[in-house]
This record gives structure tokens, C-alpha cells and sequence, in this order.
């Protein structure tokens, strides 16, 4: 049998008996009829989706391919590798090969007879390169920034959304409750870790955590302990970990963990594509009385945020409460980073990245909507001594919201 | 103890008895004095690296910073996070802080008086949006490709880089040797290669595999049984499995293995940034003679490259010759994918990246020199019933190659 047959014969019954969740079409039909009205809000005339997210979030595959969305006619999926899965996952009818970029006029021209005089790209993400590969090739045509555009039509989540986060947020439940089996004094923090993205995956994580960024790296998951959880790296987060090397500074090391320090665990599920996060604390033995207090802090904080989560909650305000909070508990200093290095966000938008709308940050005034998802995570930073923090992700419901990390929220004490 | 100072006094001594390979000074002075070279040649007079494994190669950090490279002057790392480990990480001398990418115009003026008439940019990877960003920031220089000078430079390897992927090739062949413990009919193929991984991260893997894109995701293994090595999927390999989810459709999946299948075991070791790339086949019991005959086709090929890897060989004749020698051997049609869907390489290099120079493919005809690296990897994919393959590392010595990956190459039968 060759491969294409076998792919149309086997592949959609094998993969729905092995888990495969396919993004239903009237899910797509819907995510295209919210992009159109925007688009044509802001006079694009077409809009050309590469990057991988938002091509999967608009056609429900993420096999190689460009994504072409006229504002009026039906969308064209032109697929590089592998085009007969991209025709059995996605729900899209124009679904065709593509060898190369060159072909991409010739091919939309094929498709509604025109080139569209305005055509908008992912220029956060788009490289330069490929940027001027298509001034070439679109000649005569406007090119414009739509990546806003995506981002704020993903940005509210639909129901089918929903529900595969929370079942993220399930894993995330069975793997945490697992990974006190596994903790023993001694044991290094990549070693704990390690097992417990093990055990992810076998629940159906994907081990990945997307970002929306070029150059942006993290692990899945963060194991700090002791004095570990001090330490600031890369990222805008209030700990970075001591990591593997120079060249991975970031997360678990080979540290041994001992008994009564701290240990924070933050791990990311990743489920048919899209992520709940969590982070809770660990020790082996009573931890010091300084951190549990200022764990019940991080309690009191996640609470205030969650009591005013519901729709029209301005995002900037829900961060600079807060501070105020914070302050009044003693943790001025240490709250969300050490001295000089503190962040100035208290959540953010979470779904198939890690760094979606909304933001709970400075800067950020506009308010929540129903159906936003978001990951709340105060966090308290003692540098050379340790930290703590404890993160959920919700989903903002018509008067309130909804928890999809169920993890019970007590220190895990083995 | 503020966290500058937990940094500045301990993190050197602490991150050292874990095992960081700090890049030396003499290693950042060799590889910027080649750039220079290749910027003088090229008539670039500064180079800006912004990506995360240029800018370590050039300055041993990975911490989130922008690195300005005159011709003639010092560098110059403008770190944004963290300030503090930067200055530890890397030897250069001129490490400060940068707030806001809005401030690189008046750095670099009180750094070396002026702004320089050439820059070169990372244009194959720098999102069009930041290069617009410079346009305005650098008014009056001239922005051009430098990213074909850095990949360049960075494909002749030191002694010290080819000393840390000969460390990865034996944290790889001890985690291949560990998997035999583990393996056992019934068990899913993502539950292997994430006991693989877990036990790859003790030995100092540090669990990514970088690529020089922006949209290419794998994981650093595949799993791959019986009909499953036969998927295609979006990247250009002769396999790709069938993954965990449309989102996701790539490597291991939660199919059980069974007895007398081949199982393809791809799995890449990243160690201090540097990698190292092998494929085995295991099997619970024989595997069908089927298989067996195809990878000893597979050592073969993989055999008869090696015998012409010395300076001088022509890289896509490396590759040709394999489509002589896999057609001779009765693999015409099977041979790097199914029809239709064929790889059009045997090898590619490999460093801090898994697609750097050289490649052995078509299309690319230019010599072998001393101190490059690749991975050699013949494969052969029979659809609707698996695949077989063997992978190996070596770097290009004076009058040969040295093999990278120690690992035995006999099918792991258990």
C-alpha cells in the first residue's frame, strides 16, 4: 500500500482510537466568521496565517502549510508536508499541495481570480526574510501587520476550547498527585521533574509549552528548590532556576534537594494543543515557617484576584491591587521577584501559548471578557534562601469563574 | 544578602559543582576573531546578535541581551534579564544593562562613538517587526544579511565544542543502553520515550533540541512501532510518526508496541548547548527478516559515506551516491520516505543547532572541511508497516571523521 492511501484509510480511525481530538468544523466555521469581521473592521482583504498556532487555531492541523483567508470567499489550505494528513485533519474543502512559496500568487489567483490589493501577516513573528519574499511575490499589494487581529480573535476561547484545557488542567491534577510518590530526600530536581513529565506524558501531555516568540525558552516545567528558587534568570518570571549550563540557564538543575527547603513546582500540561498551568509548593518534611507564611500569602493574593475575575474587570487594576495587597502582608520586597528584578504582571492569557490576551500586568488597561482564560501566579522571592508561589488558570464565565486546574491547593508535604 | 549578590558571590562556584562548562575566553576570542574576518570580507562593520544561539556562541551567555559586534572594537552585551548571571556566564568585558531595545542608538555611541554605516542582522530569523524597529533606530545605516557570515563561522567546530558533543554521544549511548531495562511489550511508545527522557536528563541532557527556525517543533526523540514509522508527517524526515493530537502530529503516540515489530528509536542529546544525534532500532523479540535486511542496507549506506568523509568530499555527491548505492541495494522506492515523499539528505550538520552547514543533500555542492560535524542518516520506510534506520555523528578530522556516538550499532533486541 502506498503511504497516501494508507493515510486515507487508516489514519482518521487509528488516530480518534488513540486519543486524536480533531477541531470540529463548525468550531473552524466559527473561529473564521469572528476573523472576517475583523478583518473587514480593519479593511484587510486577505490574511496569510504561517505561524504554527494560529494556522492550527484557523484550520485544525499543523502540518506544513500557509493558510490563506480571503475576507469573502472560502479559505486555502497550501500544503508543503504532509498533504494528505492535513486533509484528514482539517475540516477545511480547499485543501492543496504546495511545492514551493514561489507558487503562491499562482495559486491564489487559481482560487478567487485576484490577488488581494491589502494582505495581512504575522510581522511579530514573520522573519525579515521571508517578509521580503513576499513583497516580491505580492506586488501591488499592501502588506500590513494582522497579527493584533489574530491574537485578539483567539483571545476569547469557545466552549470546545474549554474543555480541552480542563482536561489539561485534569492531567495536570493526576500528575502532581503521582509526583508525591516519587519524591525522596536526595534526589536531584532534574531527576523529579524528569519522572513527572514521564508520567505527563503518558496521561496524554503533549511536553511541549508554546510561546509566542522567536527566541523565548523554558521547560515545560520548573523544579527550584532551596536556594535554587532565588535565582533570576531570562525570562520575565520571578525565579528562572539554576538550570543545566550557560546555555540552558533556566529551570531544574542537578541540585539535590534536602529536606525542609522549599520546593516549587511549576508545570504546564499540554493537551491536543492547549495548556493549563499550575504551580504548587513541595517539601520533604515541615518547611520553614517563613515560607509557609508567605505561601499563605501567595493563597490570600490568588484570592483577591479570583474574588473580582469576572467581565469587565479592568486588567491593569486587578495587577495593582496586588501591590497593595502585597505591601500590607510584609512582602513588598519580595513579592513577584527580588529587589530591582520584580515583574509587573500577575497573570497571563493562556490556550495554545503560554503568552496569549489577557494580561494582568502594568500597562494593561482593558477589561476581562467571558470566555478569556487566564493563569493567576503570585509568587515570593527570598534570594539565597528560596521561594514560593501558587498558580491556577480560569476561565472568566458571565459572572465570575471557572477553575480548570483542580489540583487541591495545601502544601505537598511528604 | 540581595540577589546581586548571591549571584556575584556564589552562583560561579555553586553552577561549576553541577556541572557547567563555562565557555573560556580563549574559545570567545578564536570565534569572534573569525566573524571579524568574514565581516571585513564582506564589508559589514557591526553585527548584532539577537538569537539566542548566535549570541551565546559569540559571548557564552544565553541570559535575554542584544550583542553588538564592531570590526574593530570590543563587544558589547546589552543585557536586558539577568544582568548579574550574564556577567558571570560570559568572559567578554563591556556586559551592561539595557531597559528597552529604544536605548541601543546611545549604548553603542558611548561605547564606541558612533553608529556604524553597515550593520548585519539575523534577517533569516529576526521578525520583520523588530528589523522595522531597527530601521528607525539605525536611520542612516545601511541593515543587511548577516545571518549567512554567523552560520558560516559557526560551522568549523573548536576542539572544545567537539569535546562537549563527544559528551553527548556518551550520555546518549547510556541512556540507549538504559532503555533496554525498560522496554516491554504493551508499553505505549510514549511511555518509553519519556522514561528515555527522564533518564537522559539525570546523565545531563538538558531535554530541548534547537533548530534555526521559527516554526519548527519536535520533540528531541522519536518512538516509532511498526506502522506508525511508516506516517509522514510536516517535517522534512522520512518519518514522523503519529504523535499525540493534530496540534501535535509528530513522534511518539500512545499506541502499545508488540512483539517482533521494529521499533525506530531517534533521540538527540543536547549537553552544555551542544548536540549529538542517533537512531537505533530495537525490537521485543526478532523482527521480520524484512526489517533486518533493510537496516543492514541502512549500515551499509551509512557505512559508505563514512568512507568517503575526509576534506575535500562534495557534499551533495556524498548524497547522490547513496541514491546509486540504496537503489542497487533494491530500496529505490523505499529509501528516505515513501514515493513521492523522499527526503533529499543523508546528513546534516549539527552543533548548538540540528540544521547547521554542512548538509549533505542535493543541491548543495560544496566540500567537507576539518572540524565539521554532521549526523549521517540512512532510513528506510515501508508504509502501513515501519521503518528502519541507523544515525550517527561524527566531526571531520584531517584525513577522516571521528565518530561522536559511541553507541553500539547492533538492532537493541530484548
Amino acid at each position: 500500500m502506498n503511504h497516501a492511501d494508507w493515510i486515507r484509510q487508516e489514519l482518521a480511525t487509528l488516530s480518534t482510537s488513540l486519543g486524536f481530538r480533531y477541531t470540529p468544523p463548525e468550531e473552524i466555521e466559527g473561529r473564521l466568521r469572528r476573523l472576517r469581521a475583523a478583518m473587514e473592521q480593519n479593511g484587510i482583504e486577505a490574511f496569510l496565517a504561517v505561524q504554527k498556532m494560529d494556522s492550527f487555531y484557523l484550520s485544525g492541523t499543523t502540518q506544513d502549510a500557509l493558510l490563506f483567508v480571503p475576507v469573502e470567499d472560502e479559505p486555502l489550505l497550501m500544503v508543503k508536508r504532509e498533504l494528505e494528513r492535513a486533509r484528514v485533519e482539517s475540516p477545511l474543502e480547499a485543501v492543496i499541495a504546495i511545492q514551493s512559496t514561489r507558487e503562491l500568487p499562482d495559486l491564489i489567483r487559481a482560487h478567487r481570480g485576484r490577488l488581494p490589493e491589502t494582505l495581512g501577516l504575522e510581522l511579530d513573528i514573520l522573519p525579515a526574510k521571508d517578509y521580503f519574499r513576499y513583497e516580491t511575490l505580492f506586488e501591488g499589494t499592501r502588506l500590513v501587520d494582522g497579527s493584533a487581529l489574530i491574537r485578539d480573535v483567539r483571545k476569547i476561547k469557545s466552549p470546545f476550547e474549554i474543555d480541552l484545557m480542563r482536561k489539561a488542567g485534569e492531567i495536570g491534577e493526576r500528575v502532581y498527585n503521582r509526583a508525591r510518590d516519587f519524591l525522596r530526600e536526595g534526589m536531584t530536581e532534574i531527576e523529579f521533574g524528569g519522572l513527572m513529565e514521564a508520567a505527563a506524558k503518558v496521561f496524554g501531555h503533549e511536553g511541549l509549552i508554546r510561546v509566542r516568540s522567536f527566541n523565548y525558552e523554558a521547560y515545560t516545567w520548573h523544579v527550584l528548590s532551596g536556594p535554587n528558587g532565588g535565582i533570576v534568570s531570562q525570562s520575565d518570571s520571578p525565579m528562572g532556576g539554576l538550570g543545566l549550563s550557560a546555555a540552558f540557564p533556566v529551570g531544574a538543575s542537578l541540585r539535590p534537594m534536602k529536606a525542609h527547603e522549599p520546593i516549587l513546582v511549576d508545570f504546564g500540561i499540554c493537551y491536543q494543543g492547549y495548556q493549563a498551568d499550575q504551580t504548587r509548593m513541595f517539601s520533604i518534611g515541615r518547611m520553614a515557617s517563613k515560607f509557609i507564611d508567605a505561601y499563605h500569602a501567595c493563597q490570600e493574593i490568588h484570592d483577591a484576584v479570583l474574588a473580582e475575575t469576572r467581565p469587565g474587570a479592568d486588567c491593569e487594576k486587578l495587577f495593582l491591587d496586588t501591590l497593595t495587597l502585597a505591601e500590607k502582608l510584609g512582602y513588598k520586597d519580595s513579592y513577584l521577584g527580588p529587589p530591582g528584578l520584580q515583574c509587573r504582571f500577575i497573570g497571563h492569557g493562556i490556550g495554545l501559548e503560554l503568552n496569549e490576551f489577557p494580561f494582568l500586568a502594568q500597562g494593561q488597561s482593558y477589561p476581562l471578557e467571558a470566555g478569556m482564560t487566564f493563569a493567576v501566579e503570585p509568587k515570593i522571592v527570598f534570594p539565597g534562601e528560596g521561594s514560593v508561589g501558587l498558580e491556577n488558570t480560569v476561565v472568566v464565565t458571565e459572572d465570575g469563574y471557572e477553575l480548570l486546574t483542580p489540583l487541591a491547593q495545601d502544601i505537598f508535604e511528604i
